[in-house]
């Protein structure tokens, strides 16, 4: 069996569009013709695009027949959208064909959120389709939006997405952060890291770009993703001010959020929370303020003696990301980027007041996930996943890693995924990847692979901690499969089947080796599965052992025998 | 700064002769010209050896001068110790050139552990100078020794090896396997591999080779290792009744315990908890038995219908094992091999059988390590711990791992990195590595490298959890030569140098960018550390805003007001 044992399949909804996509792997007989039944993993690949056509727009239909969207002309670009840069030599790369097309927008500011039809009791195609995907029923998925504990970001721009759920509730999520700096990547670079991203597990893309070419970038990635995609607009925002942070205000802030909103950005980092009386407590931090967004934002306080501008207009924030379903990705301008600064008066401060902000932003039916830190060692994890708990009302908690600990740059992906794997267990809904290129340098597609693969097993350890539904079925039919040596469908199970596969033959290439009894770590006279097989088929000769075994045990304790050690 | 800035440096102790080495860093002046107080890391590297001369023997005096050790002619070897490959074509591998000079053991059977002194109160020269590596009071190691709480695995054959301490008190020590299978790998290959090993931080080795050359390999392994070694004697054994699990017997086993313990062997995974009576148990699970030790020793019980012979001759075991101090690693044969498998019946019942015998083993002044899973998810990791203290008496616990999935071969460095971190922060002693070939093929150099590096994570991880005294100073000098963009210092105190200089360089290689007060990830106008360092340049403004703050806020509160958020 090759690739072949993996295929794409749909599993139906109560209409015959909602086709929920699943990766089904189909598996060898077990020793003695007894068959296995197929796997089905979750699969955030999507079908599939030609890059200048861009995906198919599974959610127009839906988006379309609630009629309470409109399709309007949209803000008129200009060339500075693409960064200094671009602006200064004016080559701009090629927009993407289907940008331009009129985006849509709530009618007359009416709230278009999956939280508003939530609570309005509405199962939407897209909570159906979501709960198809968990394996979970749609009212409960519907119950979760509706308290705020799960987010569904789904813009109404980005009818691509394949609809998911980012809640303590259900499977623990993973996102990638892909983007170009002003030192390296481009375009199609990117959009083949969002490609590579997906296909190993991304459950969604953050483009955090901040070099040339930062809106066309985002449009080609937007029409690509069959996954959610998020932004820090700060970034670009800043590019509209030459870079000065000074410079910025709440109208250049607004016109990027809706020109973000127009192209289909499902989610938006905000820090909101980087008050000016905070950026004081950061300054005997062992490394200060290590969020972008948050440096930024601490500095323009700081210029102004003002108070944040995200923070003193986030209603007319809400207003705007209510028009287009954006989900509000609550930043933590103030994470702590190292163990000496963990859970410090700094990073918890911040914490409430994004809390009160989760609440400002609910009560306009507008979606809201809260980010964390950082850098935490293993002992305050859990104290940092009930204080966001209790600070932010159950809002679902996205995490970056944490780190475990700062001493092995070019290893964090490890570093964190021990960190990632354990808040997970504590209820974090979503882990943002960490790869080994952190502190370092700019992700390459290896780096990518290398970030996602780290954080599926993080997610999916988090899975298992949790108990969620199905999740030990995936490890069972894995090891069952190994233990049978069933080598192919041991590769195929895999998170990774080619890394698998190619470990397994640097060792043993031949293709019999593939249906050998044994393998190169013990070679064949030597195998502990080969010997433990033979134990299981003498299973009946076993019972009875068992049997003699526990009547002689009874006769002993009767006896008052004490353990018998001869001498000697 | 090069590589130039590791040192490797010595402390000396109450004598001349104990020089306890470490790795000292030496760093930067922080802007302003404030030196930085150079690091010093605990080092397992060794001295260097050239591979035909050995090491030096730095106990060998240490061990002298206690008189209670004899030279003895040691027991004959014959080409049958190198395996059956080698008996059937004769071609031996040469010996190491120090290999049959006559063995030391204790005199008319005394017994040489360092438990035993430490129970007569003696702080011998490997205590003080394990102390000295822990930056710990020699008497606390002696205490935790004589309690059996920890051990110091230290043969008077292997006087090469610098003392060092397995135990919960202690900083968390990782052990590397290697050793070469009847497929792959050669003599030479295996020395290279435990030079690597240490040189990246592994605390103990094992040679686990079934292979040819089996006697010849250890013998060069352990004339050139600094680090104790450990092995599995039923290996060879197997292959010295050619591999037919059923024809072993008690007295091929002492003669390889002997022949291992003469060359130097330092602590021996012995499976002597492997009852006939728990072998029924396993018989349902999803992999049955996976120790490869485990399994022989099981299909020997079921075979002959007979308790264990590692079982019925631990006393005797215990006699032999106290007249070279080599300690006991009591194996856990019927460890899980899968998640589903994870703290069942079968496992816990060869547990308490464990416990059992670790009182043997102490009442005969023999020092116990007990080993642990395997597979056991998250949320069975505290349980199996506690569970270990409870039934063990404290005997320090080494770990496999734990993997806490199964789904990502190929990547079980990381699968059980995030185990291994969690289940030493909750007091394992010693987590043995995991590579990324685990279930797929024997490792190379890479994977060594790999594995020995994700170890060296967790267990740092979990010092910081658990508070180790010093271990913080490590990341915070780190982190801080990251926030003051001191590159090499951040290179030179990373736990790979070499990975986290290549990383840098492959975005901004020329030399200039390592004195970059920014790096690739957001280029030079958009540096948040940057940003930071100037709200931290401005600390004596900072301090005014914040005393003004908290007025305002007092004012605030004492007027009973509520959050502003202003509409619009």
């Amino acid at each position: 069996m090759t690739e072949a044992s993996r295929h794409r399949v749909h599993v139906m909804g109560s209409r015959p569009d909602i086709q929920v996509p699943f990766q089904e792997i189909r598996l060898h007989d077990s020793p003695g013709g007894k068959p296995n039944t197929p796997i089905r993993l979750y699969d955030t690949g999507g079908p599939g695009s030609d890059r200048d056509e861009g995906l198919p727009e599974l959610r127009g239909p839906w988006i379309d027949e609630r009629g309470d969207t409109e399709r309007y002309p949209g803000r008129a670009g200009t060339v500075r959208d693409d960064g200094r840069a671009v602006a200064r030599n004016g080559q701009r790369y090629p927009a993407h064909p289907r940008e331009g097309l009129p985006p849509r927008r709530g009618v007359a500011g009416q709230t278009v959120t999956q939280l508003h039809y939530a609570r309005a009791g509405t199962i939407t195609p897209e909570m159906e389709f979501a709960a198809l995907r968990e394996g979970m029923e749609p009212e409960l998925v519907r119950q979760e939006i509706a308290s705020g504990r799960a987010i569904l970001p789904a813009n109404v721009n980005h009818p691509e997405s394949e609809p998911m759920l980012i809640g303590a509730k259900f499977s623990v999520k993973i996102n990638a952060n892909i983007g170009n700096s002003s030192v390296a990547s481009s375009v199609s670079e990117e959009v083949a890291k969002l490609e590579w991203a997906t296909r190993w597990g991304a459950d969604t893309v953050m483009d955090l770009s901040t070099g040339r070419d930062i809106h066309t970038t985002r449009g080609w990635i937007l029409r690509n993703s069959p996954v959610p995609i998020g932004t820090v607009p700060i970034y670009q925002a800043l590019e509209k001010v030459d870079g000065v942070a000074e410079d910025l205000c709440w109208e250049v802030y607004r016109d990027t959020v809706i020109e973000q909103a127009e192209q289909g950005v499902d989610y938006m980092t905000v820090h909101a929370g980087v008050l000016l009386r905070y950026v004081p407590l950061t300054a005997r931090r062992v490394t200060g303020i290590v969020s972008r967004g948050g440096s930024i934002l601490a500095a323009w306080c700081l210029a102004h003696h003002q108070e944040n501008f995200l923070y003193s207009n986030f209603e007319e924030l809400c207003g705007i990301l209510a028009a287009y379903d954006v989900s509000f990705s609550l930043g933590d301008g103030l994470r702590p980027g190292s163990v000496a600064d963990a859970n410090d008066e700094a990073q918890l401060s911040e914490l409430r007041t994004l809390g009160e902000l989760t609440k400002v932003a609910w009560a306009r039916d507008v979606q809201v996930m809260i980010e964390g830190p950082g850098h935490v060692p293993m002992h305050l994890i859990q104290e940092n996943m009930r204080l966001q708990k209790e600070y932010c009302h159950e809002a679902p908690f996205y995490t970056l890693g944490p780190l475990t600990t700062d001493v092995a740059p070019g290893y964090d992906h490890i570093t964190s995924a021990i960190g990632a794997a354990m808040i997970g267990w504590a209820g974090t809904a979503m882990l943002c990847y960490v790869t080994p290129k952190e502190h370092l340098g700019l992700p390459n597609r290896d780096d990518v692979k290398a970030g996602v693969i780290a954080y599926k097993i993080a997610a999916h350890a988090a899975d298992l901690a949790k108990g969620h539904p199905g999740a030990r079925e995936w490890d069972d039919a894995l090891s069952k499969a190994r233990f049978e040596f069933r080598w192919e469908d041991q590769f195929e199970l895999s998170l990774d089947p080619d890394t698998a596969r190619s470990y397994h033959d640097e060792n043993l290439p031949a293709a019999p080796a593939k249906t050998a009894h044994f393998c190169s770590m013990c070679g064949p006279k030597f195998c502990s599965m080969r010997i433990s097989q033979d134990i299981r088929d003498s299973a009946a000769e076993l019972e009875t052992i068992e049997i003699g075994m526990r009547q002689k045990a009874d006769e002993f304790r009767a006896s008052g025998g004490e353990v018998y050690l001869p001498a000697g």
